[in-house]
């Protein structure tokens, strides 16, 4: 008998109805001779009208007020279950459901952005034994020191992944409101097709790189676990559709296209004439670091007048706090000036076998500037191609390497 | 350094606005000098509402799905606590909230209505050692099996006179929405006084007779533990006054009328013609108690005929049940007929010395009689006078006993 982990998220539950249609879901795969654990998120926006709530009484519950604010979080979870876990029983499985601590799902004191550090998850195993259907919260678990903790963003994700890899399910299966993972998003390319089968490397890139779908960190746990996950839509059942992500065996030197992911809100920010070599790069880079600042890419070009060009790109929300420490580090440094540009968005072109190869760049470079794109940085990784664009033009470029790629409906 | 537990029911959280009042009393407590254990209930509708959404899964949830059904209550108190808990860290105050399961109340394991075995409360004591005030939810607890549990009406004032008698406090402070204890309800009747001091036991019969403002268990856990309790308002804030419940020295013989409480929805059952002697009473007993239907008051008559009459009270509720039990005895046992009459409201007169003092019953009856209202029923405990009138003639009847025994404002 396989174990399987389904997880289903807060638009998946949001509603007694919705729930309701889940139950018989999951009833179905239990009588298809499956163990079933099954994780689920706070019903739609409980979690935001909880936040509201602590808002209303302090203006920055997650600096403030973090292991409050946890213990306050995790309240949601428990009604999805405990409802979901009734709808079950109703109609005539067994099914029992546990909190983050009582599956014991172990994680550091990081309140608000706890990691996982272990899972037990005896009482969930001993559920399954006696024939059980598991419940288990999504997003929360418990400290070392018995404190309850929340995972943070795409907890609920990361929680039903770790928890396949604890009991060596046979797949985690991420319901969602989408069909699976496609080559772009639909609503900006209408041509996007669903993709049937990732690399975990792939769907990690495109996680990274903007698609919605999946948490990076579910996928991370997915890949160093070796545990087969699925994507798939909670409003089409009976769908055997989805997009399946696991290892992928592929000829050697083959080239992949898999898909494209983008994301709004970047700014890139370039430092002239600052000292040639590396001492001048790794200042900034560090200085950005202490203020906690995520860089996105970076290059760099030493002139022939000696001096050092440095360009980097980051989310908006940082641009202030990074302004002022590229001005602060170019004044000490005796560095030209800074340009900035915000406003701009970061297109991800993914798929293995790229790396190293010129044709892909060229091709691209190529299509935009047909298509009248101004490309305002680059960088690569070994599986993606990513672009910087104003955001304006953000849908027309995925369209253009949409086409020029072939990723569209019946082009594979 | 006194410590003191308060307790805060849901009306008193029931918004953000409510709970950061509730906070400037609590610190000001804390800056009286005194160690603070805080127990709240879910804000207010709360319960109610998480209720609403499991019957919109199931019909029966507490029977069909208690251990789920606590799993989903409980999670309205994290709500009020974590909330309570900023406010209060907010005001400059070190606050941390703690669940049943984290506070250690020990349960049995009857869902929906568990029985509190023990309290450890480990990581309360150690908080206060820290200068923390505690927040602990109450009406929840953790069995011996590990499942969360609740503890069913009145489980708040439980958890809070519970931990108090645990921790060994000086008091219990209950703030509710009321000003303390009156001689009788003040909107049935005008002339009702605050009663300022109460005896454990006073306290218990109006509790149990239909006084709103406090449980009973909690008060037979005070009375148990000898923990001095308060009921006061928590909506006038500043003001001293509230109703004490302790342990009371009083004359030998002194007789003290404290109060009235009455509740509505009672019905009251008269076998006639059964067998003479104790056999068929208890027959008749056994068989409601089989069917977990609580007797109210009990009497019965031998007749010169050699049968006897059996007269019980019990709630409306219960009454379909029980006429079907009665009609079956009478059947089997060769009665002559049950009389039943609905619509009848319980009306307790408490005080102390009160038993075998045949002038208050004379009393009572004759200012009813005089009054226009028919008595259906009567019971006394070692405290307590009850009697049974017509719901319609409850106001007239609680004001009519008040003004006899001179409880009214002014009349001590």
């Amino acid at each position: 008998m396989a174990t399987l982990v389904l997880k289903f998220g807060g638009s998946s539950v949001a509603t007694p109805d919705r729930l309701q249609r889940i139950a018989d879901r999951i009833v179905a795969e239990r009588r298809a001779g499956n163990d079933l654990v099954v994780v689920v998120s706070a019903m739609g926006d409980t979690t935001d009208d909880l936040l509201t709530l602590a808002r209303a009484v302090c203006p920055d519950p997650f600096r403030r007020h973090p292991r409050e604010l946890d213990m306050l979080l995790s309240a949601g979870e428990r009604i999805s279950m405990a409802l979901l876990a009734m709808s079950i029983r109703e109609r005539g499985e067994e099914a029992v459901s546990f909190t983050g601590s009582q599956a014991a799902i172990i994680t550091d004191t990081m309140h608000t952005g706890a990691r996982i550090l272990e899972i037990r998850a005896d009482r969930v195993r001993e559920a399954l034994s006696r024939g059980r259907i598991a419940i288990v919260a999504g997003f929360q678990g418990v400290s070392q020191e018995r404190e309850v903790t929340t995972l943070g963003r795409g907890g609920s994700d990361t929680t039903a992944v770790a928890l396949a890899a604890a009991l060596a399910a046979s797949r985690c299966d991420i319901y969602t409101d989408v069909d699976g993972v496609f080559t772009a998003d639909p609503r900006r390319v209408p041509t996007a097709r669903r993709i049937d089968d990732l690399d975990y490397e792939e769907m990690l890139e495109l996680a990274c790189s903007g698609a919605q779908v999946l948490h990076p960190r579910a996928v991370e746990i997915g890949a160093r676990f070796g545990v087969p996950l699925r994507v798939l839509s909670s409003f089409h059942p009976g769908s055997e559709h989805g997009t399946r992500i696991a290892r992928r065996e592929r000829g050697m030197e083959e080239l992949v296209l898999t898909g494209l992911a983008s994301r709004a809100g970047f700014a890139r920010l370039i430092l002239h004439g600052l000292p040639a070599g590396m001492r001048s790069t790794a200042e900034v880079l560090r200085r950005l670091a202490e203020a906690s600042i995520s860089v996105d890419m970076v290059s760099e070009a030493d002139r022939s007048d000696g001096r050092r060009q440095l360009q980097l790109s980051l989310l908006a929300e940082s641009l202030a706090d990074a302004k002022a420490i590229c001005e602060s580090v170019l004044a000490e440094q005796g560095g030209h000036g800074l340009e900035v540009r915000s406003g701009l968005a970061r297109i991800a072109l993914v798929g293995t076998g790229m790396h190293g190869r010129p044709g892909v760049y060229s091709r691209a470079y190529e299509v935009l500037l047909a298509a009248g794109v101004e490309v305002h940085g680059l960088s690569t990784s070994s599986i993606s191609i990513s672009l910087l664009v104003d955001e304006g033009q953000e849908d027309v470029a995925l369209r253009t390497l949409h086409d020029a790629f072939g990723l569209g409906e019946g082009s594979r």
